[in-house]
């Protein structure tokens, strides 16, 4: 076996994984995060925002005064008090007992990544298809793959995902005999689209996915990072059972401790548990520890405030920015919370192509076809405000801006652009109308 | 779906959740660790010789003045500073740049449970055969099963794994024309058997899985824990390719900063980091930091050697007192390294059966069949060293002993035992010979 090739490994023991590649958005942050680029690709908080000398001492003493429990093991569900936490943290958006939420049935993750893999890992089998907003979570799409499963785009607008559009989607592949698990869906201030699902389809996307009798995986990370007044309720505070409620304290505490969670239907609790401990024995005691004492001892509802208003501020600066600089024919949403901006390019240019040429010209962001598993979203691109400062944002739109229009000149010259010369997913592509 | 039960979910969307139960171990965990009872059960280092004043210090620093990098997201391989340390701590064991180990082929993990979880899920299908020692590692056995694979045990003797056994296994699985895709072992300080593959049958189960064209999955938590001198060289010492090293810092440094990792052949490694990503997005920042700098800036090996000298002691504890208190017909493993002691019961008794008992009588240890995946092992138990004082291990002996006893006093009159009258595998039973 000496000098063994992937092919070795794949033709004899593992045929999945040549199937596993890499997103668009792990190969971009080499390059994105040089600090000569204005780096709109990203989805990081702005950790500066936190009071760090605080947090610094609490994680101090976590270590010297409690490290014999801290960073001992622990148990697979996670502490009963980050779990009562949790429960607190929910009953903010409206999840509470009178829905039957309870600290019994939530389960610490390792953020809400490793929530979306467990769910997937329960209940998907290969060839199943997941229903998912197109375009959607770009880790999702990689727990999906990982999984062997299908995914299966279904349209946004302004408002969110489109009830006709989930039935239509749910008709189709019911005829062709698909067998279809649930629909993963991010209805507030979603990434990458930047919309939130209405009040009134809230309703009507769960009766459709009751009626179909498909659980619904409702991710909602970025709920509490609401601009303007409170975002609808949740999807789990309207129904106890079929639906899984992901969320995670990586955008609104830290990311680098990696807690998020999973209140999960009552009969299925425990077989997660088991599921998590194959995959991580325990969670983090250590990080519980942090994200418990952070939530009982400092002022973590101001702390969202702040954050609140630096990203409201900072949105602000994307969308003027967008407005005054932009070239003729580009589109984009404007979000109420949450950390991502999605835009549409003028007819005719293709965001990934265009790649090396905004790099070359210090600014970066995510192609759309990240977003995608089906190659569609070439003429369309993410944009994060979270991160950079408003200067930096209008920095990065000015020149993003520059190398928009000198595509779309040699564009005019050429009839092409860039080295694929491709087009973006026109009217007959299955795409979301999110201008 | 108003009361939905664990059946509707089963039933309607995966029949695997129905397969998935816990380990032994878990359930014992909730009665092991009431503060009366001394539990020879559990695995857990022991923190309190940690300088937790130094360690605080640190980890508050981390926060208050790297909180803006190690409170962020990172990469999913880890951060090279750390693959860089985790070099050198391989090079302690040989396991170095001579054999190709490199920080570009290091992918951390949560624990050195997802190491494994991650090379299972890269390579194995449902009804793929493993091979691994007989008793193996509890966790392993979660990890395979939530894989869908079938586990294969190969006896162990005071050598270890017993070559002959492997190649018998092999070929016996080879006519059955089953698929079998690697060897999972724990050469050094075995969990639960606490014995160790001696040098000259580390060459000879290399080369037998080379010539069965198997992939070796080399699990090495507790290598650094030797009490008599250097342990044998690592499987991955020895060949470059086809070898997985997975190892952690649960049991030289804290459990709680679930912080492991896998040494892979570089063919893979970006296929495990892929699938790494698609788990948890990346491993915790604020978790490898910490271990970044205790490795750096912190005595390690001088805590080591402090450990070693506990561990040490303790299990000079744990065999005195099984010499001077256990019933006539008791065996028990000697280890050289570890944290474990396995134990044959006297013809006739049931660890599992008697353990209400035993937990009546305030003793705790973990039964021999959550070892196996094939309901061998109830002649055995696990008794651990590193966590309970010396004194308290005596405590714990005179206690088992006392109900050894009763149950061999009951079974003279009686002619059974407990609650289920279970005898232990006997020489028919694929069992080890560890006495």
């Amino acid at each position: 076996m000496t000098g063994t090739t992937l092919d070795d490994y794949t033709d004899r023991y593992a045929r999945r994984v040549r199937g596993m590649t890499a997103s668009e958005i792990r190969a971009l942050f080499a390059v994105a995060s040089r600090p000569e680029v204005v780096s709109l690709a990203g989805g990081a908080p702005y950790i500066a925002a936190l009071p760090l000398d605080a947090v610094g001492e609490m994680l101090g003493k976590l270590g010297s005064e409690h490290g014999v429990t801290t960073l001992q093991y622990g148990i697979g569900q996670g502490t009963l008090e980050l779990r009562e936490r949790i429960c607190e943290v929910m009953a903010l958006s409206g999840i509470d007992a009178s829905c039957g939420a309870s600290p019994d049935d939530v389960v610490v993750t390792v953020g809400g990544q490793q929530a979306l893999d467990l769910v997937a890992r329960l209940f998907l089998d290969p060839g199943d298809v997941v229903l998912a907003e197109g375009p959607t979570y770009v880790g999702a799409l990689g727990v999906f793959q990982a999984a062997q499963a299908q995914v299966v785009h279904v349209p946004m607008d302004d408002d969110g995902l489109i009830p006709e559009a989930l039935e239509v989607a749910i008709a189709d592949l019911a005829r062709t005999g698909r067998r279809v698990k649930f629909l993963y869906t991010i209805p507030t201030y979603q990434n990458p689209a930047g919309v939130t699902l209405s009040e009134e389809r809230r309703e009507r996307v769960l009766d459709i996915c009751e009626r179909a009798g498909l659980l619904v995986v409702e991710d909602d990370p970025y709920g509490q990072l609401g601009f303007e007044g409170e975002a609808p309720r949740p999807l789990r505070a309207r129904r106890r059972d079929g639906v899984f409620y992901l969320s995670t304290f990586s955008k609104t505490f830290a990311p680098g401790l990696r807690v998020g969670w999973i209140l999960a239907p009552h009969a299925v609790r425990d077989k997660l548990v088991i599921a998590s401990e194959a995959q991580i024995l325990c969670p983090s005691g250590f990080a519980q520890a942090a994200v418990t004492t952070y939530l009982s001892t400092m002022p973590w509802r101001e702390q969202l405030k702040i954050y609140r208003e630096v990203y409201r501020e900072r949105r602000d600066a994307l969308l003027g920015a967008l407005h005054d600089l932009m070239p003729e024919g580009t589109t984009w949403t404007r979000p109420t919370g949450g950390l991502f901006v999605w835009a549409s390019l003028p007819d005719g240019l293709d965001a990934k192509a265009m790649m090396p040429r905004a790099i070359a010209a210090r600014v970066a962001y995510v192609p759309g076809t990240g977003f995608y598993a089906d190659g569609t979203g070439t003429g369309n691109m993410r944009l994060n405000f979270s991160f950079p400062t408003p200067e930096r944002i209008r920095e990065g739109v000015r020149r993003l801006a520059r190398v928009m229009e000198q595509d779309l000149a040699m564009r005019q010259v050429f009839g092409t652009v860039g080295p694929t010369g491709s087009r973006r997913g026109g009217a007959d592509a299955p795409g979301p109308d999110l201008a």
